[in-house]
């Protein structure tokens, strides 16, 4: 029987890659069905991913292609199946919402495990697609307390990304080193830009002329972490920063959704702080 | 004989400003070819920029509404002409060079008085377009030696505005305050976004997905004038920032020849940092 | 207590039409919240929408307003309130649940009367959210008489709107012409283009660089009728048609929902075959 | 010395090609400094484009690839050096002086060899760089005497490209067949769409709020040359068709400039009518 494979190759760039990886592909006798490399010019580094089929071991490709590359290298040999995530959320239902039709739909390559909230607002909405609903709330806790609590929670769970669907607590560095290269986030703002509270109330004072959102994942550095994707939208005068929120859900939902979309199907190398997307 | 003007007014709302002004228009038996009104509810301002034809002095007009609305209101009665503008530049000629194209084209409706630039190496663009050019060169001078002779050369033209096309030197608060709401900036970034040296360098290391540019006026406030424009384009991890700059370049010219279309027409408002672009 | 209402005027050009109007609205004391015009200067028709507050009987404003205006005038003033909205579809279920989503979170003034379908695919989502559903199978009947059943069914409601969210069935212009613009439709391109079956695979075969989508009244002439709002997104050889559909979903949900924004919010006026979007 | 060269393989797709090829370059000892490569699926085509670097013969190294290869193959090794370009042109300018400006910049790699025009009207922008202008006026003339003309100036010059920068003649199928895949047009729409005279009045009347441009090859079928770029920019009501066409005008130069810089770096693979563009 034929398996589908993506295989992530991320290590130094050095002469005769491709030439070496492909020559492990065609030994083989697997197809290529796609296949994408680029070099990072100033840190020397090679990214490919290649979608491979054939009568193969995963194990096996994967052990072949480490005898080959470079030893430094950060190999992945995937076979696709639906990853599972966990859902964060407040009280806004754009981006959740979003994430939920397209998951009804089986847009999604993914099982979502639960929602998590701190707040209760969005229960309804998500009982009605029959998927589990958490509420911890973070009255009279600190910080630390309300993490641990929801750390508590997630740990029960297996799970390959957390979703920050419009979460709107900032979280602590222990929470986000404990989950690395596993939290994705919408930032409500084209970043860089506007760090803070309200950025459309920003926006609006500082009268842009547009406005957007970025999806990224989630490091110790608030706000800063990798870009996956992003977006904007025209807005003018006329609109107040209400105007430019509701505007800019659209384009907070539509990015966040299309992030999520690269990661499910393996599409995205962090490098550094910047990401590499095929 | 028919006249033609633009009225310009920037008032404190009222009950029945409409009312008022266009039954001035209509006592003096004015056709409105367009007409459009704004108020910013925050600080209760009131814009109105209205096209009218017909028989009337525009001098008596402008009399006539100033008896009618608010005695804060400021004012403008303009009959069409072209404006007269200054450019700036520094090496760069895609700003220039596209302002350069549709002077010569009759797409401005501008007088192009000169070009003023600190080296030389826009002069034979320049003087191909029979436009004078004049290079100031800062060597050996600091800031405000240098910009006291750039003013110098300045104050021998009559203006109304000018363009900062790529210049690449920062101007100091004397002069930005010697020309209120009369210098037209592109700047090389997204605003509020990179402020600082090379942003298409700084954009590449942050890996954005989308590089933008923002025609502003100036103020004393490095970069943070009133925005007349922005325009935005997608990049991706396979630009180097190099590429990134071509391609900022086409955004920037067009923005700022959007914007120095807005003010040619009188259609820009400024309202603390703000724009109203009717 | 005071009344808001959206004034909508839509007649023959005239001088002082401003004047004349606005002096009904400063004699009745009236706030004007928003105001805009616009004169269509080829069929010298007049458009204008004001927002008003104050103390003030709707009927009476309108016959005042009435003995103003020309006789031809078509005068609306509209209280707000949530408009009644009937749903159709067929399988797809990106721009229902899309609006699905807003409704649930009371993004939209409006209520939804139910969904009505020609399959049951869509049946679960639509009861997450206990809406009604009708499911009319269109197996062995022929157009006409799969459309009598379903105008039986929508006679049954009180609706302003009728909203095509992907309802993949062509309409009689017996249909069409017995809802005279209350029908809005996202067509799955961006007019004019690839009109006719499978526009997704028509875009892929031509190899265009970017799609779109458009949100449009629905008359007689199949989509052409006036267009309401259109966006685009890139797309590249990379992508299969199939890719280019799942793009084109962000685009066709975010457009339609856009206008109907407009529709529930009196912005638009019909102009012939084009729009005016205030 | 070293040798940068790109190479273009065209061919039937066929297990191991990528080995293959990588293999020969590998053997060369030479670096690949970037590498991109696309499988269109429908027709079973195989497309890639290397840049590499090292010490070789540019001949060796294609009649390498040519034994490696299938025989139905179509290899190019490019040493990049300039192109030579023929622009024609007939009254407007804004396309023209884009990409005369970006060539007195230096940002072009190409040679501009002349301009053509039926009109006179551009010759003093023409001038003003230099570049030899031809004026061909078509009075008195019917298609094919024109064209004739036309081509015997074409034919003293060597050249890789043709550009159409708003050449508003249509071309007859002899003067199209005589430069297989060297025409490139600036088409003043966004295919498919309004074709035909004066499309910015006929967006007007069908009331689009978006248009566009799209720069393309020129095949025997009118305006259906494979796609290499589109962009687009909003319109609204508003605009009158004047306004539009001026809007148009952004768009169609810079997706010509676009596209030629695609072409000129050797970027674009022409498959049936499609583009494949790396």
């Amino acid at each position: 029987m034929e398996t589908k494979a993506r295989v992530l190759i991320d290590c130094n760039d050095a002469k005769g890659l491709v030439y070496k990886i492909s020559k492990v592909f065609f030994e083989k006798d697997l197809n290529i069905d796609s296949n994408r490399e680029f070099v990072d010019k100033d840190s020397g580094r090679f990214f490919m991913r290649s979608v491979v089929t054939g009568r193969f071991e995963p194990q096996e490709l994967l052990a072949e292609l480490k005898a080959t590359v470079p030893e430094d290298a950060d190999i992945k040999v995937i076979v696709p199946k639906p990853k599972k995530i966990i859902l964060m959320a407040t009280k806004e239902s754009h981006a959740l919402g979003d994430i939920l039709i397209r998951h009804a739909d089986g847009e999604l390559d993914a099982q979502i495990e639960c929602v998590i909230a701190n707040h209760d607002t969005l229960e309804t909405l998500v009982r009605r697609f029959d998927i589990p609903f958490f509420c911890i709330p973070a009255d009279g806790m600190n910080r630390e307390e309300h993490e641990a609590k929801v750390m508590e929670l997630i740990d029960t769970f297996e799970f390959d990304f957390i979703v920050l669907a419009k979460y709107m607590r900032i979280l602590t560095p222990k929470f986000v080193t404990a989950y690395p290269r596993k939290i994705i986030n919408i930032h409500h703002s084209f970043l860089p830009a506007f760090i803070g509270a309200n950025p459309y109330k920003q926006a609006h004072d500082r009268g842009v002329k547009i406005i957007g959102a970025t999806a990224h994942y989630v490091t110790d550095d608030l706000d800063e972490g990798p870009i996956i994707a992003q977006d904007v939208i025209p807005v003018n005068h006329r609109m107040e920063w209400r105007d430019m929120q509701r505007a800019g859900r659209d384009v907070e939902k539509v990015v966040l959704s299309r992030a999520l979309s690269y990661v499910l199907n393996d599409r995205v190398f962090v490098h550094g702080n910047k990401t590499i997307v095929f």
